[in-house]
């Protein structure tokens, strides 16, 4: 394109991520880059919106160089605010969210803040990807994968993404490298086996803490699991339209009802 | 079925709420019945899971005369402590949330409390309903819907729901009484067009109120928005599976990379 392209990124790790900040410096190499991400760590966040209660949106310091905001909402409010506020009538070419610190592969899109957001701006009909890294160590390297983050966004700018739909992009962890490539991948049937550990505070009064162990047993090898631990990139197209429409037929043929 | 069946009730309007009351009511009159549902309102929580923090949940005194629980956390973790610590080895037959009070047609589905722990419980492999009022009135009338509620559980634990599908059920508001009945439909293609609202605290600092309005430019007759501006209780089946299948293809073809 003619003049350099517009670029909004959010995140769900928060502003002071080691993520968002590598983010923003590809996207410069690429394009006009705007920032609006949460002032707090929102993993897990989903596709929660404010609702009730107010929202506060301040410069950030953090990118002297860019026009940057940190916002108390959800990623989803951050890219809500970006475009009705912060962007008005500037139109963004892309919205990137990322580069999560953790895997939001198979049903984590659903809990995933990151990704949220980017279907969020595909709601708002803007084409967006969501990156994530699958490597949950404090320090992990989010360099070995750049070069990887910069060649899928401008392919996204040159070849486009199919109208509503978000690039769920997840990079194998940095024990894989060399990556072998990008797989466009559906997303693994997969689940987490919760457990919730008792405890009881200072008080006495009990309280619970929820882990889990990813349980895959969707063994295609066309899943976005499959990719990852073959050490390739996934990139899962996702759309927002959650109807399942092959089982509308179903019902209706099954469930009778009087008129 | 011989026995009566185990029917676990959540919500995102919170245990106190008038929707999870009558939804209780109707459930005693077809099984046994288990509330694990927010000690607080959890609207617009999306997916949201509680990551890196802890969990309260004390027995509820507001059903004394089932087993019912309050919790701290957001609507999806009610239904993973509900299966992974209250219900332990009892399977639930059906898992029903709601009922809320105001839409969560067309798109608001992703936002929505309500939907995300019904989801949820198809995730965990469980049957699942999602029932919303399309009333916010403060006083909405959850009665003249109350046989309807009961007749849709019923036809689902009869004739099935299919495997991994959770149900969007809803009703339109009283004005359309008497309802003309059930439509099985696909999701509306619609967008919420927001505004942000600026105003300034008692301390001069700037905060945002987040306002908008439903747009529905997607004509179909076979949507949920048609269904219930014309008088007919909306069902969409819903997937967990955000792929979007066929941009697989798509992406396959147009974006090439070096191997």
């Amino acid at each position: 394109m003619a003049t350099k392209p517009l670029i909004l990124v959010t995140n769900d790790d928060g502003i002071f991520s080691p993520g968002i900040r590598m983010l923003v410096e590809v996207m410069q190499e690429i394009g006009e880059v705007v920032v609006v991400a949460p002032d707090s760590p929102q993993s897990g966040m989903g596709h929660a919106i404010t609702i009730g209660n107010t929202i506060r949106l301040e410069k950030s310091k953090l990118f002297p160089e860019i026009e940057a905001y940190e916002c108390s909402g959800t990623p989803a409010d951050c890219v809500k605010i970006a475009k009705h506020f912060v962007l008005k009538n500037r139109v963004p070419h892309l919205v990137v969210s990322g580069i999560n610190h953790g895997s939001n592969s198979s049903i984590s899109v659903l809990y995933s803040g990151t990704m949220s957001a980017a279907i969020e701006a595909a709601l708002e009909g803007l084409p967006a990807i969501g990156f994530s890294l699958c490597d949950y160590d404090h320090n992990a390297d989010f360099q070995y994968i750049r070069s990887w983050v910069k060649q899928i966004t401008e392919t996204a700018l040159t070849k486009g993404i199919p109208t509503g739909i978000t690039l769920n992009v997840n990079f194998p962890s940095r024990k894989y490298a060399p990556l072998k490539g990008i797989k466009f991948c559906r997303q693994a049937i997969a689940r987490w086996e919760e457990r919730f550990e008792e405890r009881y505070d200072p008080y006495g009064r009990r309280y619970f803490w929820m882990a889990g162990d990813f349980d895959n047993k969707d063994v295609g090898e066309d899943t976005d699991e499959w990719a990852l631990s073959n050490g390739y990139i996934s990139i899962v197209p996702c759309t927002y339209d959650l109807t399942a429409h092959t089982s509308i037929g179903w019902l209706n043929r099954q469930w009778s009802y009087p008129s």
